[in-house]
């Protein structure tokens, strides 16, 4: 098998997590597959880049910000070389602009176009373990860029797609995907498998074992992808295009996100553009909208809600604020107190009743929601931040996700 | 004027030295020069990331060491263009692998071979300051490669000559090249102008203003080489083919140094291969050997005496014990106790008594001279390290050099 392993800044925190997973790369050698590893930087050494360039300016040149995040791999990758050639196993280091993985010139944010895979093979051909930097690439100019934090889970599916690998593994510090974070819920339960479609509800509501791009590019190609703890053994999720099929349960996981806060306008003349006139000035910010709700009374007036990270809360209500000065008996009112919950799973999609039991469960625990947006596998709800834990633990039972269930 | 101007380690050891010396670089911009600046890595950054790399093993295979130590020289051009960027002087970093500067493939001691010049007069052209990364080139592979410590000072010349620049200036923690070390003769005085043999004589022997290697490279191409102090006004020294010309005095400065240690034997039957035999084991092994001192004693032995690095010592005594097992009667003494004191200056080729001069000196202040060796421009002493500091000062009043003379 042609595999590719990915581990992440925790799983190369420290020289003797290092030699570790140059132990766990050269087992799987030894076992007779060919490897590709991919690395982040290690532990916070890009918060810390990111610091040091803070200190030289408030806002640094997006071309030299990349070039110096870019040395976080190259840190990590010629120390994971070390390890395995040290342990046995010859082993090359490689830059994105080595390998080439080509990417878009947006700095800090670039797109990967191509992954060429000359060197790596040729590397593969000569019995090396080719160790690819994540996360960096470079434009056609010949600039260093970088592809946003996360990016190495998409490096390695890149790779992988372009060496058509066996499989992309993502090595973590926890054993796999669960139905909700055990640290939450203590018996939430570790999926054998998920469908691709799955794993992107989970991974965008703020499940964080994998990054969203990385699900999406999977998907695209139909690269198998397996979750698995980098220190320690067995566990693991498989994600693919199958997921359980038929056996699907109605929901696989339970979401949650913290970051969220609510903008609301009440009794707005309703029109036609009335949504766009809200949320473009939001959109001009950069700010991203999350959740959208419109609800007409029946009277001409409207209310409008979205929701927007805690960070971006007093801007956007500042925007929405001076949209409607032209309306005067519209009123604007926000909260950052507030959470999101996410039921997510395939089985959802032919069955009725899912949406019916979550508010039955949440009316029980005498939890109000505020808002509520669905997808064809999704169905959200935002609560008061106060009232996540029970809502979260409540559904985990009620939708037979616990353990010994 | 096109100025190459090369900052080392302490010069920018910190984001706040790092905006002073954008700083420096935009005044010297503004006074309508075309300037490139080549950069170390920041203060002990290459100390650290070599510990860190002996963290993972005691030898790490050299490519990915290079790998590795490129990363320092990568911090420091990227924190110098975001701080001219952000001090309004259009900037750009490039490392080795984008210039391209093209090295031979001996990883961590590579040669220069040629640096190509048309990013960079791009850059120049379309009005950047290219901040160049040190140390650090590419090897026809592809690979990363690194030129050895010190090396920046040969990357900031190897460039100046490439670009034909007017000068090369050698930015450092020191205000020019002095007759001796100001710590240990206070009034040591600066040098205004020197040649560049007299410079490679003062480098080779101890001074650290300047690496051997850049000093070579700019001889060889007559490009002027200027010492200045880093941060604050004034002073620095003129390197170039004329130094004083006529107006030389019999000795421009007095370098030292404390890492030598000396291997004698004595009584060893004379033959025309005894230095040969002796000292094929020592570079066999890599050891630099610096003074050699062979004395026939006319009753058919002779006695031989060579210094080395004081780490180097113990190894050194050894190799050379067991070359001379065949002889019974020779004995192997050796110290590293010892210091070597040597006076630079292109005066002495034409004027005798320099030695005898020197001579009087030490034997008024009762001390022993351990071994001599000379060059057309220079003399140097081995002497006990507890004499050298009265040596050093005796010497430099002797000829003319103090402040007040």
């Amino acid at each position: 098998m042609l595999i590719v392993q990915k581990y992440g800044g925790t799983s190369v925190g420290s020289p003797e997590l290092i030699r570790r997973v140059a132990g766990r790369v050269a087992h799987l050698r030894a076992s007779g597959n060919e490897v590709v590893v991919v690395v982040s930087a290690m532990g916070d050494a890009t918060d810390r880049l990111v610091d040091l360039a803070r200190e030289i300016c408030a806002v640094p040149v997006p071309r030299e910000l990349d070039a110096l995040l870019a040395t976080g791999e190259q840190v990590s990758v010629a120390l994971l070389a070390m390890a395995l050639n040290a342990s046995g196993v010859a082993a090359r280091s490689y830059l994105g602009t080595q390998v080439r993985v080509r990417t878009s010139d947006v700095h800090t944010r670039a797109r990967i176009e191509a992954v060429e895979t000359g060197r790596l093979r040729d590397a593969l051909g000569a019995g090396f373990v080719p160790v690819v930097a994540g996360f960096q690439g470079v434009a056609a100019s010949g600039d260093i860029t970088t592809i946003g934090r996360g990016g190495s889970d998409t490096t390695a599916v890149a790779l992988a797609v372009a060496l058509k690998a066996d499989e992309c593994q993502i090595l973590t510090d926890v054993d796999g995907v669960y139905t909700t974070d055990p640290r939450m819920v203590p018996d939430a339960r570790r999926l054998e498998r998920l469908s691709y479609e799955e794993m992107l509800e989970l991974a965008g509501q703020g499940s964080r074992v994998l990054h969203l791009r990385s699900v999406e590019f999977a998907a695209k190609y139909g690269m198998v992808l397996r979750v698995l703890p980098s220190h320690g053994e067995g566990g693991g999720t498989l994600i693919d295009r199958e997921g359980r099929g038929v056996e699907a349960p109605l929901v696989s996981g339970i979401a949650f996100n913290r970051d969220e806060a609510q903008v609301s306008v009440a009794r707005l003349p309703q029109s036609a553009d009335l949504a766009y006139r809200l949320l473009q000035p939001v959109a001009a910010a950069n700010i991203e909208v999350d959740m959208i709700v419109l609800n007409a009374n029946g009277d001409g007036t409207a209310d409008f809600s979205f929701t927007v990270h805690r960070d971006d809360h007093v801007e956007a209500m500042r925007l929405v604020a001076s949209a409607i000065t032209v309306h005067p008996h519209a009123t604007v009112n926000g909260t950052d107190r507030v959470a999101k919950l996410s039921l997510v799973g395939v089985g959802m999609r032919s069955h009725a009743g899912v949406a019916a039991r979550l508010f039955e469960t949440l009316a029980n625990a005498g939890i109000a929601v505020r808002l509520i947006s669905t997808s064809e596998i999704r169905i959200s709800v935002l609560l008061e931040e106060t009232a996540l834990e029970v809502a979260v633990r409540d559904a985990h039972r009620a939708f037979g996700l616990s353990g010994n269930d």
